[in-house]
């Protein structure tokens, strides 16, 4: 049985945080076939509940080198998560691999092999003989059931450690990870019972002004508070959190509506919602309808909506336009617009915004035109990564010039995400009565 | 010096392949606030030129951590690569620790200092004091010079062993890596000096339907030949090498050449061309344009092609709609004909491209709806995973019906990958004169 830590049940509070491992095991995560998604997640939740991944190894299928780093990290770790090598095949073996270093038995589950037989006739797919191989598990141990494949994940509890094995297809192990692995741990105080931070999302501001400016607010909450900021293209995260339990979780949260009301529209949400989520929840609730037009961004500014569920409730439409073409066709943009301005644009901008919204039937649009990438050939003076963002709302329509340096990639994340705050801005004036700012940020620059 | 490990100058034909370790230092990858790009981008780079990346590790920022990490991966490996560590902040003490296990001096390095200063006086931007501390270099090493920052990349040979130091941004790390380090491999023979197998890129067949299919080829050329598959989401990638060398570059070559022939349409392109990018190039030669019109892929369809430099040229635009409105309005979608058949219908599809190809001025045009996620309701006994694709070409217009497992993501990109290789078939049969080829697949299933 795993002893907790400390005595209190929290691990907030122990003298010495539980250490935990990641093994990814996968010669197509090492030759960069597969990104090491299992990292990048383990490790976000595991934060989430209070407790560090202190390691992640990522090594090839081969029996002996999983032998030598399971046994190097077991004896090192209190906790070792393991994903992939759960398969049928015969590249498959991290399951006796792992086994025989713990002295454990592998013993056939007739119940597991019959729900693999069965999940195999519901999708009318054959069975082989070496996909019972899944039904082996742990002597002593617990089966941790997949519901999205035939793997089962296993939780076995040894030398006072726990050793969790999950499978490798990411919608099979992350529902896993959420619904039977953590609770296990929270049961075992090995992770937080709840989340172990109050995360403010913010946009709009720096982190070092973001910093400046909340730090009289930190100073009042006193000593025990940690805080964190974390900047991730046009959006600033800051998570507080007492991680010597000096502080409540009720104080944590005081703290953070504090900072919330100091930062005004800056203060995005708290938790993990998206830029869009927020955008489309207020769009909602004002039963409001969005277009968007774009260039830059490809299709990527539409894609952020018709990732929520139900986005036609909100979501008009876009049109991604490559040509001055379609721009006068299908939005309205006059030709002479384009060819006195440019396609990159303040105008422009503003035109196909407009265009938008009146050809989508939409109370807002968001447009986006610039030069993204490097074969883009400069047009009036601008150079790779300028951006125009327009937007059109009940209230009137406005562009804004911004500039971003780095790859393609960032410069259309940073400018979806300008022009999703600008949306969440003028939906919150709408939302408080339509009072506008004393002071409007970057319109008509 | 690092030896060679082999005579022959070539490591494919060596007793024993170099062995690669890379870690990956920085907290916010075991938070899983950044994914691990280094390790997908190294390993692969690494696998084309036939070495096998042994190990990755990620570790917290801990000096004593790194100490202990680094001081055992260069005990194992031949060549260790680090990224990230390598800024100006005082958590950024990579360098400093390395630097002792190695017992090498770090010395002041007054042109970098001074080309430090002058990135930072192009960009208007203040230097601070500790940005200095990048100009610190190991005594008997080598700057590897940064293009796109300030943090210089650094090179030891030691032990019979190579170091490698990398910035941790990738828009840093990339063009470092490909420009300088592999180069330098090379030169050592710790990578062959050119791609270590030939590629063939197939799509619309299954991965042990190729397999199959293809084993006759492979049996023709003999022992020595080595073949790898693998699968992405509506794609499988066929590499055929020659590990010890028994068959030339030019065999391997042939070999590649005979499946190609052989798969016919199947065959996408050898290398690492996206579908989007074969597209693209047939369009762009045959001087015709595309148009998308799409609900289920909510934009991604028309962002693949907006990551081609030069679009415009064939890309004609696309539109993105969520209601049955703007179907009707921006497409011409008859509204009875939504009603009748609902818009997720092997018809709706069909007007959808019709429209997007009339409405936008293309030649071809790619429609796709259908439900990728959880929240859709179903429709028509249609259930989630559901989608419909439509081609819109000179030839005419048709549509299949196409079902995918899994999550919303996987369901869009591989609705995405079948919508692009129905357009590059169409495109390939106008190539070779119209002809339509005998059997048609999942033409109006």
């Amino acid at each position: 049985m795993v002893s907790a830590h400390n005595s209190g049940g929290d691990i907030a509070s122990a003298a010495r945080k539980p250490r935990y491992e990641l093994l990814t095991l996968g010669d197509e995560l090492l030759l960069g076939l597969t990104a090491n998604g299992h990292l990048t997640f383990i490790g976000a939740q595991l934060g989430r509940r209070g407790a560090l991944l202190q390691r992640n190894v990522t090594i090839t299928d081969e029996a002996e080198a999983i032998a030598a780093q399971f046994r190097e990290s077991w004896a090192r770790a209190d906790v070792v998560i393991t994903t992939g090598g759960l398969g049928p095949t015969c590249d498959d073996r991290t399951r006796e691999v792992v086994a025989e270093v713990l002295g454990q038995k592998l013993i056939f589950d007739p119940v597991l092999a019959r729900a693999i037989a069965e999940r195999f006739a519901r999708f009318g797919r054959k069975m082989t003989a070496n996909n019972l191989k899944q039904a082996y598990v742990f002597e002593r141990g617990e089966v941790l059931e997949n519901a999205n494949g035939t793997a089962p994940g296993l939780w076995a509890e040894q030398d006072g450690k726990v050793l969790i094995m999950l499978p490798g297809p990411p919608n099979e192990m992350q529902p896993m990870f959420t619904e039977k692995v953590l609770p296990r741990l929270a049961a075992r105080h090995l992770v937080l019972d709840r989340e172990a931070y109050v995360q403010i999302r913010t946009a709009g501001v720096g982190e070092s002004a973001l910093e400046t400016k909340l730090q009289p607010i930190f100073d009042r909450a006193g000593p025990g508070l940690s805080v964190a900021f974390c900047a991730h293209e046009g959006r600033v995260d800051c998570r507080v959190s007492s991680p010597t339990a000096a502080l409540s979780h009720a104080k944590l949260e005081s703290v953070a509506g504090e900072c919330a009301h100091l930062l005004g529209d800056d203060f995005v949400c708290y938790g993990h919602d998206s830029l869009a989520r927020v955008c489309a929840e207020l769009l909602r609730v004002q039963e409001k309808k969005l277009a968007v037009a774009e260039t830059a961004t490809g299709g990527l500014l539409a894609n952020a909506f018709s990732e929520s569920c139900g986005a036609c409730k909100f979501f008009a439409g876009g049109v991604v336009c490559c040509s001055n073409d379609i721009k006068t066709q299908l939005l309205d943009v006059p030709e002479c617009l384009l060819l006195q301005h440019g396609a990159v644009s303040d105008e422009a901008a503003v035109a196909m915004a407009t265009g938008a919204a009146e050809t989508l039937g939409a109370d807002y649009a968001l447009a986006v035109t610039g030069f993204a990438g490097a074969a883009a050939t400069g047009n009036g003076g601008n150079v790779v990564g300028t951006i125009f963002v327009a937007l059109f709302s009940p209230m009137g329509v406005w562009s804004k010039k911004l500039s971003y340096p780095g790859p393609r990639r960032t410069v259309k994340t940073r400018a979806v995400n300008a022009a999703l705050d600008w949306l969440r801005r003028e939906l919150l004036r709408a939302q408080r009565g339509g009072a506008l700012p004393t002071q409007r940020i970057g319109v008509m620059q």
